[in-house]
Parts: structure tokens; C-alpha cells; sequence
């Protein structure tokens, strides 16, 4: 399964392919030394946009769900990545509390057993302790494979926390916090709580995020002497925006505009005859929801009263203030003629796998974590490792996704700067 | 391709594999604990016999090749695997020089283009410098598979080791010093060198290895809360012995006599009806030669001119006088009839692969290290690190690859404390 790049204009991404495959040891050392001072997140998903002359980190997940769209070949990579994560942070680790969304959504169930099965066979025992008021007895759901997944109501003591009869030394969120911190999860400070919580999107903010992959993307452009804007994506933000009552909308207005000249003299420069358009989100996640295309600041203007509700709120039915504006990237890969976008699996520092995101109804320029969207699994674990010396850039699946895989990273990367930055018990010296 | 195992009795085998199953996380704690305290090799391959009612490792080495074997799906594991080696030996490195065996032979410098390309993807420049006198310009070998390789001169200065215009921070040795130590790697103390020299044959002993893995085993087996014998081979050893000039042999036969009486007394306990053997062969590392299979004390005195030639002398011309008499362990496993023996091979303290090494014109009391030997690759990378729980106990080929992949662990984890232990620069507290 290739997918195939459908576009013209793709001499800056070979050119780029090209560079970063050359580039290999310089590149792998210098992740080397950025781990030695930054602390990676615990497991990352990236979503990744090839535009043929523009490849870049769209979305970065710190609660990544979906690991059950990884194939059976790319799990031993995700075990041994798990190894080397709980060797560094909990050898002495004998139970992990996997704490959860909400849903009970078949293939989310199916993402926590693939979950399950990587921590269990990196050497722990692991059991799932819901947030849900409704899990408040152990409820066990069959899956489809003929798996089953049970969830457990969580137990609070002063202390700690941990399910009947099973006290962990290490908890792992796969929740976002959309819906804030809950009390169960505050002052614990016996066990080790991971990703932390100021991870969650009670925390996060997307500006903070693409501030801090800015700054990576111009030393990794300095790295390997390019311009960084062939992998960063611009934007800018609004930090009081009610698109209700159609408040801070000028805020919008002028940002938009002056983004879309931003593009547009890049375009000039790159010679590329797309029209461009940014993406307008909430900066606080969104989990898919309230984003919206923008080819031209009237688009804002032109907003029905159905999409200005869907911008007010995201997930959790938390409101929508801070917004981000971003250039767009289109998505120029096709999978049977419907646009895909690649998805970067990392646990630790490693790239474990990854696969398409694929939405027949959708444009190149629209968001593709919608529902409709279907997975195709890739060869990640051949290929984000193994590039091909020697063959043509553009020409090479394995190679293609090299680079997918290095830019994952940067992402990934951006992510451990941004947690440090916003870690309320760091020290601050400024 | 799953091989076959050919013998009636496997309930001790089948019985094994279902604790070690069912002791995953277990197992995998105990490993990450031993870890802690003890530096695993750099890079590992062991080899393993299955004989139904008894899996023990049979030789284990510290300078692996056959690393061309791995087939491509298993490269991720072993890139990811050197990345986590590199990373904490010695993250700031830009060099590597990759010292080989002096051998031009076709598969072996397949091996050393694996290599290079493992750790290049890992993020170093790989050279590779040959200590041998032929090679005294730079020359390039071209490869069956359109890949080449290139071997060059060591240029030795007062304290650094490298190539012209080539100066590495590390040294890995895919050479095992059989025959001693060149001056041109003693005394570097500005760079790393891996394995350290006193894992060279011209220190390590394959009785110590034993020794330590009895030590390993009886632990394990202590974990588990079962025999150790059944993961164990036990052995003894003779200190002057002189083939050609039949000097010693009656310590050979006194000692081979022993333990065969003491296998003879766990075949009965067990019920197993396989005529005991034990192997006869040099301590200080053969390569396959001067191995002699012994069913009876009397085939001591039965040795032919040429039988007492082959065992006096080893590989690189070294004369045997130090000689280990290790309980015989049948391989009981086929591949289209012919005998088959797995190896395991490790980078760091992982499973990234192995294959079978099989054998058609030998018995299952044989060395199968021996000229004629093919090599069938095998799944280790589902395998080694995904058991799928629930299968019966000797129908999956997964649960049997995941505890060959423990007890290559176990074996390299005795490797890891045999090295300690004969450190000539370890403070020495008795």
C-alpha cells in the first residue's frame, strides 16, 4: 500500500527527502543530544501533512488513542520502546493504573487493549481505572477479535490512588483532561503520574505547542541549512474570542489577513500556484471539532449560525475563548483517490509506527480526524528506520517515511520544550 | 516456516513455557531489575537447544556475526536497540570504527555491511579498520546484493585508534581475539572500546560463562519455583590437557565419567529415555572447531590421530590445554527433516531477532557451527516480544520464540556478570 503524492510540485520535498536522508547520523545525533537535556513526552501521535512542497506537524497528541490501528509487526517496537521508557522512569515498576476517556466505543476499547498488551509485555501488570461515574462497579466488554477489556472504578486514599486491591506505583493517562483535572488525580505524590497533568488541555495550549516546534524547526533548519518554513507551519493567535456572540471576531479578521499575505509571498517565493488558507481552532484542543478552513477573512464574516455554534464549543463542552490561527498545509497523498494524511506513533524517544488517516469526503485542505475517516496501517516499522540510500528522492516509500518519522520527532521534540515551559513546579530563573 | 518438534517427551518443555508465560511481567521486572546492577554486552548471540525436556543455551558470544541473517523486518528492533546502546555509552559520538575478523569471506563482510548500516541508521559514521596485515591501502569488497564494502588500515597514534582522517570517540569489536590481544588496542583510555578486551577469548573461559549461568539459572529457577536443571547444562572442567601428547586425559576421563553418571541420574528422575552425552571442547572458544561428542568414557580412548589433532588445536592456531566437558543437550527441533538449533541475538539488553541454524548432515547430538550449516530466519521479531496468552503450551510458534528470547537472556545476563566478574580493572572488595 503506497500511497501516492499527488501533486506537480514536489522538487522542495525531495529536495528536503534528500537532505534528511544524507543527513541521517547528524540528524539522529543531534535527537541524541536534544534527549540528554529534554525530557521526551511519554508517547506522542502526530498527524503530518505532505503538500508536495511544504511537509509538516499539524496535530500533537500527548494522550495519543488509535494504537490499535498499529499492525502486529510494529508491536515489538512499541514493546521494546515501552521497556526503555519504564526502565528510565520506574524500573522498580510492578503495576500500571492505565486511566482512560470515557468512552466505551468499541475501537476506543480496542486502542486499551492494544495499550494493555505493550505494558504487559514490557513487565507489568496493568488494569484500567476509569474517571467515568458510570464504571462504578468492574464492568468487562467483549471485543471484536474475541479480546475483552474491563474497566474498574478508580479507589482514592489520602495518598494514592489505585483500584481495589490494586495499588500501582506508575499511572498513564490516555485521557486529554479536556474537562480540566479532576480532584481524583491532584496531590499524588507518592506515584508517578504520566504524561504530568499540565499535559491535559486544562493546560495545553496548540500556540504553545507551534511556538516551541518553531523554535526546533529553525535549529533543525540551521542543522541541515534550509528554510525552516519547509516543515513549520505559521500561525498566530486571539485570546478572547466568542464566536456566540460574535465578540473578538476583529481580532480574527486581522490575523487571518495578514497570515494569508504571510503565505501568500511564500508561495511567490516557492513559485507555488495554490490558493492558500489557514485553519482557525481552538488553542485548547479540540479532539476534531471546531476547526474551521479559511480562504479569505469574508469566510469569517460568512460563518452560519450552525458553524459559529460548532467554533463555540470543543470537546467536553468546554467554550471556546483562545483561538489559533494556522497556516493551512494541504494534504496532497491519496489513498484510492481519498486524501490521506500520515500519523506519527512514538512511545519514548522512538518512532514505533504509524498509519494513514484516510477520509473519502473530505478536501486536501480540510481537517480529516472526522467521523468518516478510516486507517490504513503502514509499514512504519520497516521504514521510519530504515531508509533506502541511493534511491531517488520521491521514489522510495521506506525513505518517504524516514522523513515522516524525523518530523514526528520535531514534533515530538516542540512537546518536551513546551512541558517544560509550562511545568508549574519547575524552578524559574528568569 | 515452524519447525517441528520432533520427540514424544515435551512436557517439561510445554510445562516451562507455560510459567514463563504466565511469569511475563514478572520475568520482564526481573530483567529491568538485573539491569540495574549489571551492564549488559554491547551485542549478544546465543545459541539455544530445545530437546523437548530440556532448553538450554550452548554457547553464547560476545563478538556476533551473522547479523546478515536478521532478516529486513527484524532491522527496527536491532536500529532501536543500538540507539538505547549508544545512547547511554556514549551519546556525543559521531565515529564509529567497526574492527573485524581478518575473514574476506563473502558472508562475513555481509555481516559487517549489516552492521554498518545498523548503527549508521542509529546515527554514527561507520568505518570499518582491519587489523589485518593484508589490508594496507583501503579496499572495497563488492557484495552479492549490489552492496559494498570497504576495509582500511588502522592507523595507531600514542593514544587514539582510528583511520586516516578517521578518529572515532568509540571502537566496537566484531573480532574475538582469539588469538590474543594486538598492542594496537591496548592501552586507549580516550576511547571507548567495546566489548571491553577481557571479552576476548584470550581472557574469558566458557566455564566461567557456566558458571555464572549456573548462578543465573538457579535464580530464575528460584522466580519461577522450578528445577533449574531443566535450563541449565551442567559441566566441569579439566586445566592441563594435551590431545597430541595424551597428557590429562585421565582428569577428561574421570570428569566425563561423573557427569555422565549425574545426567544419567536426572534422566531417570524425569523419565527420559535419550542415551546421556556429554561435549567435549576447548574453554577458551572454538568457532565450531574441536567439539567431540562423548557418549561413553571409553570414546575418550577411542579418539583417532585425527580426532586428536582436530581437538588440539582451535581456532587461530591456539593450543588447547584448558578444556570444558558440558552435559550434552539434544536438539530435538527439524526443518524439513534436517537438524535445527535456534540462535538468539540481542543488541543491548533486547531480543531484536535470531534465526535457526540448521544442519541436514548432522545428528541431534551434534555441533551443527560447522561448515554445510544453513540459516533459516525466523520471526523473532513478532515473536520474542509478543506471546500470545492462551494458546496451549507448544502449539505457538510466538510462546516458543518468547521463551528461547528469555532464555537468551538469561544467557547474555550470565555473560554480563562473567564480565564483571573477570574485569581486570574492577575494584575487587573480597
Amino acid at each position: 500500500m503506497v500511497p501516492h503524492l499527488v501533486t506537480a510540485l514536489n522538487g522542495p520535498i525531495n529536495e528536503l527527502e534528500q537532505r534528511i536522508l544524507e543527513s541521517t547520523p547528524v540528524i539522529e545525533r543531534w535527537f541524541r543530544l536534544e534527549w540528554m537535556e529534554h525530557t521526551p513526552p511519554f508517547y506522542t501521535s502526530v498527524d503530518v501533512r505532505n503538500a508536495g512542497f511544504k511537509l509538516a506537524p499539524v496535530d500533537t497528541n500527548l494522550f495519543p488513542a488509535g494504537w490499535n490501528h498499529l499492525t502486529p509487526e510494529m508491536m515489538p517496537l512499541a514493546v521494546q520502546a515501552a521497556m526503555a521508557a519504564i526502565e528510565k522512569i520506574c524500573p522498580e515498576a510492578k503495576n500500571l493504573l492505565l486511566i482512560p476517556e470515557n468512552s466505551t466505543d468499541t475501537f476506543y476499547l480496542s486502542n486499551l487493549a492494544q495499550l494493555q498488551r505493550i505494558f504487559y509485555q514490557a513487565g507489568l501488570n496493568v488494569r484500567l481505572g476509569s474517571l467515568s461515574p458510570e464504571i462504578d462497579t468492574a464492568r468487562t466488554f467483549e471485543l471484536p477479535g474475541g479480546e475483552s477489556v474491563t474497566l474498574e472504578p478508580l479507589v482514592r486514599s489520602k495518598r494514592r490512588l489505585g483500584l481495589k486491591h490494586f495499588d500501582p506505583c506508575t499511572i498513564l493517562l490516555n485521557n486529554d483532561l479536556s474537562a480540566g483535572v479532576p480532584g481524583m488525580l491532584e496531590d499524588l505524590h507518592e506515584q508517578y503520574l504520566l504524561p504530568p497533568l499540565h499535559a491535559g488541555w486544562g493546560t495545553r495550549r496548540k500556540s504553545n505547542h507551534f511556538k516551541a516546534y518553531e523554535e526546533v524547526a529553525k535549529r533543525f533548519g540551521k542543522l541541515l541549512g534550509m528554510d525552516h518554513w519547509l516543515i513549520n507551519p505559521m500561525f498566530s493567535q486571539c485570546g478572547e474570542v466568542n464566536f456566540a456572540e460574535e465578540r473578538g471576531l476583529e481580532c480574527l479578521r486581522s490575523n487571518t489577513d495578514a497570515l494569508l499575505t504571510k503565505i501568500r509571498r511564500k508561495y511567490k517565493e516557492y513559485g507555488i500556484n495554490e490558493k492558500p488558507f489557514v485553519v482557525i481552532k481552538a488553542d485548547n484542543g479540540t479532539g476534531g471539532l471546531g476547526i474551521l478552513t479559511v480562504r479569505d477573512v469574508k469566510d469569517i464574516d460568512a460563518m452560519t449560525p450552525a458553524v459559529r455554534e460548532r467554533m463555540a464549543t470543543v470537546q467536553a463542552g468546554q467554550t471556546v475563548s483562545e483561538v489559533i490561527i494556522q497556516e493551512g498545509v494541504l494534504t496532497n497523498e491519496r489513498i484510492n483517490a481519498a486524501v490521506a494524511e500520515p500519523v506519527v506513533y512514538m512511545m519514548d524517544r522512538y518512532v514505533v509506527g504509524g498509519f494513514y488517516r484516510v477520509h473519502a469526503q473530505r478536501g486536501t485542505d480540510e481537517n480529516l480526524n472526522a467521523p468518516g475517516a478510516s486507517f490504513v496501517p503502514l509499514a512504519f516499522e520497516q521504514s521510519a528506520q530504515l531508509p533506502q540510500p541511493g534511491v531517488k528522492p520521491g521514489a522510495s516509500v521506506p525513505n518517504r517515511f524516514y522523513m515522516y518519522g524525523v518530523i514526528g520527532r520535531l514534533a515530538m521534540l516542540a512537546a518536551a520544550y513546551e512541558l517544560e515551559a509550562t511545568d508549574p513546579d519547575a524552578e524559574n530563573y528568569d
